[in-house]
């Protein structure tokens, strides 16, 4: 093989997360072999994503509006307000199918480390919207790491000194696990959690 | 999340070979959160490669000029000519160092099944190629799969009857397997070449 260009869309196919060269490589050759169509609609689709998706003004979220449809939605519970630290972490709540009410998403967790403050996911922004006077519950869903408990400290600390009710997502033993399996740490928070 | 130009692009990197909605799903909330410019390099090297890249005259593999480099190469060894499925087959050949001979890349196997025949593959232009007076032997470097196994047989079928040398990958057991976890049709194959 003598492609530049062949060689180029490897490099960029890399930058992917979770492909190696050698998945860079299928994917180039299965692109020019098979699917060019493919490889046109992906072209048109990123640059289109690039160009229109922004953030939601209320609650930070990938949206191609300015404000997003869920917060925009009157059928949801304005008065509960989900903090989560990606919109993937939105979306997996979402389809849980559990949660009718609103959210804020952080893009990020707090950091020291890796120099993530408070401003570089909008703490600013969330005790903003918490406070507005309609929400009386909120409920952190930032992830069960080291930075996500950390993140959910701070705002929980602070939002419980304006008088709103903060809540955590409860830790337990996963749907479908056998308890031999379950690491100790999460036992041990089911236990003390246990209802 | 509500954003269709997000969901598209899922959609659109669903089409990869190997990503799962899951995946596509990460790599489109990572390309939009930490690597816009990721997104977009990516959406000209598709483009580019889809313009540019088509094949080469000579051995068929991917190439951005008429003739491949590789072909014309004069310090490559012009009277060996070794056949390949595909491009990335050809890319593994070259990696392993071993060859300096030229190549044909057939772009597929026979699978009467899938309707591929002689003329998808490109046999005719094959047994042209092979036929120029310059090459002595030619080396069957296709799959050790049914459809390999069937296109080298046809292939070492007619052009034997042309009167030229034609050879065979071997067969044997991987460098590097411990002899205990190699599959016992390869096992067999590795006594009875042993040499």
């Amino acid at each position: 093989m003598s492609s530049e260009s062949l060689d180029s869309l490897i490099e960029a196919l890399r930058r992917l997360p979770g492909v190696g060269v050698k998945s860079a490589s299928r994917m180039a050759n299965h692109l020019l072999q098979h699917d060019r169509r493919g490889a046109q609609a992906l072209a048109q689709a990123l640059n289109a994503a690039v160009d229109r998706v922004g953030h939601c003004q209320r609650c930070h979220t990938f949206s191609d509006a300015p404000v997003c449809a869920t917060c925009l939605d009157p059928q949801r519970d304005a008065t509960r307000l989900c903090v989560v630290e990606t919109p993937a972490d939105q979306s997996a709540l979402e389809r849980s199918g559990a949660y009718r009410g609103l959210y804020f998403v952080l893009l990020g967790a707090l950091s020291p480390l890796d120099g993530v403050g408070p401003h570089d996911i909008g703490l600013a922004a969330l005790f903003e919207r918490a406070t507005d006077g309609v929400v009386q519950e909120v409920i952190l869903a930032t992830s069960f790491t080291a930075e996500g408990e950390a993140t959910a400290f701070v705002i929980a600390d602070t939002l419980k000194a304006r008088g709103l009710a903060v809540t955590r997502l409860a830790r337990g033993v996963p749907a479908g696990s056998e308890l031999e399996y379950v690491d100790l740490s999460t036992l041990a928070h089911a236990l003390v959690d246990r209802r």
